[in-house]
């Protein structure tokens, strides 16, 4: 063979055996674990026993914020749960967790305003936020639209409360990204305010739906500023509120909120385990966090969610299936303000030297599934690549390199951990909010969810890495 | 070279040249294109104009079933819209069409129990369905769950009521199949009970929801049996219906509805064309049907998927985008119970001797989008396929073979004939019922869909097919 064909000719043999061989085993992947995925999804969707838990969660439970008896009572249903599905060891693993209480005073209500005196604003305190004094505090309002804005009016705002009124950013097709683009609003915005002498901040909820509903999530103190009172405000009253100071821009508003940070308390992360059959010191993390905001019932996050994770168990379990590597589904306390579950677990297994093969986390809702996010080198990614078949039967249509979740991310030393991506355009209209409710899941589209979860549990079992 | 390598080396090279001709091919695609698919579905996701325009016609028309007053109402609406978009022509274009008016009484009581006389069913009757004789029609049920159970039974349904409840089987991930799996009861149900003798029917709605909403439709009579009337009846109370049956088999149900079936009338299609600036003569198509059943307002069937299309047209005038093949977009009369405005267009087309390049219809709901669904040569749609880094920004994931829709189905000699495919697992629990309303529809799912739209649309006249 002449030389000058065959050195092209040679690469482009092995680029297409590459590609033929990813088919090849593409196919060995779906005629071997067809059945066995046919009859996950034919169970979810039939007995559909997650949802009817997650009923039982919302309607006799409610929201479960860390270091709140409901967070206790929740930790005790779900021991309670995975005993009933007798599964190989059930236990409660401590946690510190911060305790803040809302309370009973969270309002707002302009005054010295010659038209909107008296008007009352729809908000709802800030995770992790101080009280206001007896009273509430009482100042004028500046409207701040980026922390550049705030820098230019720095001599604008002391004494005053400050109003960040960036909206979500709707062109964004991908709903997290318009998340992150004004969540830093609600985040440092307080103590970023504190640090030019603001003496309160009121957020624009970070929300996808046009309503009036407010929507929380924790603050960060910057510990060398003053800690200032901070509270969400819904979209029809921030735009009020917009809209009120063009015409008045020195009315005022008193803010008062009897919330309260009191000291760490213990709690716990729930775990369940099924012991691999043939490699037992493998183990394959699925889970969620347990923990949710104090408002509606945290039905999309996490509490559906997580509950497609336990349920992946009783699939296992309810389905006889025997996995060959351990299957441990992890309930992590404290997501929301803190990561003392995430914490402990990785302190745990550093301690015990535990191997983690891999860790699926459902923390972006329970809408239809659309794909897994996967942090892992990009050979693991490209062998996963090849399950496609078998997890496209409950919707997943990719595998893509990309983040994965808080509470597994502390994890070290995994292959893979794996971020359950479910559609997206509805989350951030329900998610930290009154509107996070059960009629708010749809019981196909959380199920096919646990489908997809439990299918690719399955495949890293039987499969490895 | 050796011949025996030098043969199985060209298959691996022809093969191998396909593979990476068609991924440079999406390249060059995704540079030409990706802006302006960025800026339609910035402009469609900030804009939110179809989702307006969808929440004026269900507040201000609301249903719009062939023959009735409020299906010319929106006619005209539509009409308006195009013209106030100043597109090149708009036009009416006549279509025979059935008149079928529900009237006012549909009930369903049951009598002669001793546990249950005087309980009212939720019914609804079955569009193109005869009315009883005033008083109704009073008689024993017989409960029937497939043709093979009615064929066994057929010397019982003599002068009885046949209640078809076969559910709809939750299994199927995509629910067309369950939809499809259900409705034959309701379409042939009748008539093939009336063969046996039946003088009634009463069908379970073919739906996914578990309520108590009636979900309509149409059956089709066969015209060598006596028609019968027949009424869809709520899953809740299908149930119960079910379970009294066990209890007391010789109860009778009076079933009473005073709809009627009418002469055709004159309606119309409603068409609306931007001419193309280099290929006039090549026509693409995008539609959906106008009327829809007359229960709820059709937000989902086919309201909002309509307003998709007309919203295609909308973009590309306030985009200036000029194209370069004919876009015209067509709002079918007729589609839910006779085919009149598809009919009516596939001739006019046959008579004009217009050359269609492709259509495309969207009429599965306006849930986020998942992918398109083409009728055409395998080769036409590996072509199309290079689009699909293009069109996965407005979330489509995929384009397959299979069916496309009702109405375009019937034009001739197009290229591709293209479904437009979005999420489906909701679409059969608001279905023909009362649940199909605004609120249901989504903001952004919807507009999510009118991007992917205007998207393959664009790419469709810019590179032909």
């Amino acid at each position: 063979m002449n030389s000058k064909i065959a050195v092209p000719l040679f690469v482009f043999l092995l680029l297409f055996i590459q590609i033929s061989s990813q088919t090849e085993q593409s196919k060995k992947i779906l005629d071997k674990h067809s059945d066995t995925a046919e009859q996950i999804i034919k169970s979810s969707l039939s007995e559909m026993k997650g949802y009817e838990w997650l009923r039982d969660l919302c309607e006799n439970i409610g929201p479960r914020l860390s270091g709140s008896e409901e967070s206790m009572i929740a930790i005790h249903w779900a021991e309670e749960k995975f005993n009933q599905m007798g599964v190989d060891s059930v236990w409660l693993q401590p946690a510190m967790v911060p305790k803040w209480v809302r309370g009973n005073i969270e309002k707002a209500t302009i005054v010295k305003s010659n038209k909107f005196t008296g008007r009352e604003l729809n908000v709802a305190s800030l995770g992790s936020s101080v009280g206001t004094p007896k009273g509430g505090i009482t100042a004028e309002v500046i409207e701040i639209h980026s922390f550049k804005e705030l820098e230019q009016k720095a001599e604008e705002v002391r004494g005053k409360i400050v109003f960040f009124n960036r909206p979500f950013n709707q062109t964004f097709v991908n709903t997290f990204r318009g998340y992150g683009d004004a969540v830093d609003q609600r985040g440092s915005g307080p103590s970023k305010a504190a640090k030019f002498g603001a003496i309160g901040a009121i957020v624009r909820s970070v929300t996808s739906k046009y309503d009036n509903v407010p929507h929380v999530g924790t603050l960060f103190y910057d510990n060398s500023v003053k800690k200032i009172p901070a509270a969400a405000i819904g979209l029809i009253d921030a735009d009020f509120l917009s809209n009120a100071l063009k015409e008045e821009p020195n009315l005022q508003v008193n803010l008062e909120m009897d919330c309260e940070n009191f000291e760490n308390v213990l709690s716990y992360n729930v775990i369940a385990q099924i012991n691999g059959t043939e490699f037992p010191d493998e183990i394959i993390v699925v889970g969620g966090h347990w923990d949710s905001w104090d408002k509606g019932c945290g039905a999309h996050d996490d509490g559906a969610p997580c509950i497609q994770t336990m349920e992946v168990l009783d699939i296992f379990k309810r389905l006889d299936i025997k996995p060959k590597r351990t299957i441990r589904c992890v309930l992590f306390i404290n997501e929301e303000n803190g990561i003392g579950g995430a914490l402990a677990y990785a302190d745990s297994i550093k301690s015990k030297n535990e191997y983690h093969l891999a860790a699926i986390e459902s923390d972006r809702g329970a809408y239809t599934p659309r794909g897994f996010s996967v942090t892992a080198d990009s050979l693991t990614i490209l062998g996963m690549q090849n399950w496609l078949p078998v997890l496209n039967k409950s919707l997943i249509e990719w595998i893509r390199p990309g983040g994965s979740g808080v509470d597994i991310s502390r994890i070290e030393g995994a292959k893979a951990l794996i971020g359950y991506v479910p559609d997206d355009q509805r989350y951030f209209d329900v998610h930290h909010s009154d509107n996070d409710v059960f009629d708010e899941v749809h019981p196909r589209e959380m199920q096919l969810g646990t489908s997809a979860i439990a299918i690719l549990t399955y495949l890293l079992s039987e499969e490895g890495l």
